[in-house]
C-alpha cells in the first residue's frame, strides 16, 4: 500500500516531502534547490508537447514535489497560503467561477 | 470562513480550481496557460529574493494554483501523480528520507 493516501491533504504532502529531501534542500540552498524546480518545469513542458500521459503525470508530480520543498526551505505552509489566496474564490474577481477578463492577471 | 479547509485534500484543491478557471483555461490552451504558470515561477523567484514572507506565500500559492489548473486542461490527477510517484518513498533512492547523491537527479 502507497505510504501516500491518494487522498492526501496538502500539508501531509509537504511534511512528506520534508521528511524525504529538507535536510538536502537546507545543504543545497534556496538559489540551487530552484535550479532544480527550472529543470522540472522544462521537462514538464516538453512532456506537455510530445509526452503520453504518464509521463505528464510523473512530471507534475516532480515540478509539485520541487515546489512544496522549496516551500519547507523558505518556511511557508502551502496549505494555509492557498487557504489565504483562493478560499474565498477568485482572488480577481471573488467568484467561484472566475469572470476576470482574460488579459487580466487574476 | 474560508472556502477553503486548511487541510484541503491535493484532490479538492484541484477541483476548486477546476470550477474556478477550467473554462477559461480551455478557452486559452495549455500553451498560453504554461506561459502564466512561467510569469507566476518569476514572481516566485523576485518574492524569494526580496519578498516579505506573506508576499511569499502568495507566490507559492499562485504557481501552486496555475501548476494545477494546467493539470486539469492535460488531464491530469495530480494526486495520483504524486501518489505514483513519491508515494512509496524518494523516486530516486527509494528511501522516506533520501540518501541519493546530491549530483543525481532524485
Amino acid at each position: 500500500m502507497p505510504t501516500t493516501d491518494p487522498a492526501i491533504s496538502l500539508r501531509d504532502f509537504q511534511q512528506l516531502i520534508r521528511q524525504m529531501y529538507l535536510e538536502k534542500d537546507v545543504a543545497r540552498g534556496i538559489d540551487g534547490t530552484f535550479m532544480w524546480l527550472m529543470e522540472e518545469v522544462g521537462e514538464l513542458a516538453a512532456a506537455l508537447r510530445e509526452g503520453t500521459p504518464d509521463e505528464q503525470a510523473a512530471e507534475f508530480a516532480d515540478v509539485l514535489a520541487w515546489l512544496t520543498t522549496i516551500a519547507n526551505v523558505a518556511g511557508v505552509d502551502l496549505s494555509a497560503a492557498v487557504a489565504e489566496k483562493y478560499g474565498e474564490g477568485c482572488p480577481g474577481c471573488g467568484l467561484l467561477v472566475c469572470t476576470c477578463d482574460d488579459a487580466e492577471k487574476p
